[in-house]
């Protein structure tokens, strides 16, 4: 079973540090906001879930020393706090979705003393990571029917157990299978810039003794092509309402490989993911990063510094390339205007 | 204009060693067949055409210090060192297009002496390098139609000055626009795991004074769904009789996207590249490169040791992903089969 990537530990947020794996597996205590900001700018905190969870304990952190019993000012400052912590990583929207159900408490308990609501605010986080938790094991669940004895998965980036409380997401129903005693096999993608794929999902798989294959990201098309690939599993940022898809740049070219050398390809995320005010793909930022973290990698010069280099994080997958998209509550199917729909109209 | 990538001089070779750049600009000289092989081998000296100089002049220092008259020993000699030099990268085929011209000269002039046939591969070299000069500006000429005013190019690894004697195959008809005063833009897929495209194309052309915007290859098919991308010219390593085109590996996956977005993708490469014999890329032998360039690549450890690596140095892309083959005999177009037959037929 694979770590606690964060919890709630001694009166303090302990992580994993993402940015050193897998040279190094260090634990960080995180004590302030401004900490937990920089953890998730930098990155040393990643993936959807994790994020929207480290950015609660980080609002919690950011009010925690808040003196007195004025709640109008509180509010204030939670707010604040609120704003500060979105500004870390704009395009994660369960950043957004952590901001809004703090700011729900608020209102759900308008009445309650300041020392109370610093209390509630804490048990809201934590109980973000059990549900995390629970809602991991269910997409485990629901997409273990596609992992079959002998399957070859290939994944991109990093949705496994670091990227969320314990468990993950585009991972979780290969651990799922593993765990039933089935022989799986995955292809993983090692996910340029920043190596997620070879730092990250790599060292969760060896480390649960899952057979892993290291590729560059150039490469996946080759072995689909090949026919060594069964299925495609990837975790997803944001998921719009007609189920268009951001996840780490890359994923819409493995989509396209996989749509072209008939391999299904399938999205694996919370329903948190979905954001309902969002229509279509068009309308998702696409955060631009540093260009060094292509021209500078692994501490050494790899580009002239004459050149111009462009580095999105994310790109968006349109629905038509999507299989499918297990969640939680079972696999989402195309038309997804209609399935996210009913998802909703049975809430 | 760039520099020689390999010239004959004061008695030596003199290479530019690309593993080097961007960060040192190091000319080595080559004296014997064994530093020949190594540095084809460890990719000193890389790209079809200048293999192919570097094999002829690798032959000819293997059999400069063979002492006496003997022709019958010479010969047994030099077929040794021949197929020494082929053992280097037996996946490119200008390897052996260079053995067999030199193989032929010795058949040619199966009555001279010795000492004048060392004379005579040296010149046959030498010649080499004047004929691939004079091959890659064709295939700029014929290629420069396809690059207008404003154009956008995506390429990937480097099939520019530094893969030839001096001009380039795929970044030929790119020089040739850019002489002509066309303002002309190029996406630079950096190239995993070796970054021949962030190390030396990058280099090659911010040296040139030409825009280039360098991503990693995950991006490709972001930048073309984003419509950034005018036309796909990449080079070959070997080219079928169908047009099916072996070359780095990551070409499929631009291909695939490249057809999946309508771009128009082009191969350029001297007809020196098409390998008669081989009816289809299904012959193409993929050369399996170390497993560590993924897993240590940069000085650094980016995967864990525990991890299994996959490092396919070529991949083959299907003749039906091909709009055209840009050749110094002009561009050939669908079906192949016919266009490369007729190209032998008025030899």
């Amino acid at each position: 079973m694979p770590v606690p990537t964060i919890e709630w530990k001694d009166e303090h947020v302990r992580i994993i540090d993402q940015t050193l794996l897998p040279a190094e597996k260090l634990f960080v205590s995180i004590d302030t906001a401004e900490a937990m900001w920089e953890a998730i700018k930098l990155l040393r905190v990643r993936g959807a879930p994790a994020i929207g969870i480290a950015a609660a304990f980080g609002i919690y952190l950011g009010i925690r020393d808040f003196a007195g019993e004025d709640r109008l000012a509180f509010d204030r400052r939670l707010n604040e706090v609120c704003e500060y912590i979105g500004s870390s990583r704009p395009t994660a929207v369960n950043l957004f979705w952590a901001i809004d159900r703090i700011q729900a408490l608020l209102k759900r308990y308008e009445d309650r003393p300041v020392q109370e609501m610093k209390k509630l605010i804490l048990e809201e986080a934590r109980e973000m990571v059990e549900e995390d938790n629970r809602v991991c094991r269910k997409i485990g669940e629901h997409g273990v029917g596609l992992v079959g004895e002998g399957c070859s998965v290939l994944t991109h980036c990093n949705a496994g157990g670091l990227a969320t409380a314990r468990y993950g997401t585009a991972l979780a129903p290969i651990f799922r299978a593993h765990e039933l005693g089935r022989k799986v096999h995955v292809w993983v993608d090692e996910t340029r810039p920043l190596l997620q794929g070879a730092r990250i999902t790599a060292f969760e798989l060896v480390d649960t003794g899952i057979p892993a294959t290291l590729i560059t990201d150039s490469m996946a098309a080759w072995v689909m092509s090949q026919k060594k690939v069964d299925i495609v599993i990837v975790g997803a940022d944001r998921i719009a309402c007609n189920g268009d898809t951001a996840n780490k740049i890359g994923t819409l070219g493995v989509a396209v490989a996989a749509k072209n050398f008939d391999v299904p390809f399938y999205v694996a995320a919370p329903v948190s993911t979905i954001d309902r005010k969002l229509p279509s793909g068009e309308g998702i930022p696409i955060e631009e990063r540093d260009p060094e973290e292509i021209k500078h990698g692994f501490g050494r010069k790899t580009a002239p510094d004459a050149v111009a280099a462009y580095n999105p994080a994310f790109d968006v997958t349109p629905a038509a390339y999507i299989h499918g998209i297990i969640t939680e509550r079972g696999i989402l199917r195309a038309p997804y205007k209609k399935s996210i729909g009913t998802l909703y109209d049975t809430i």
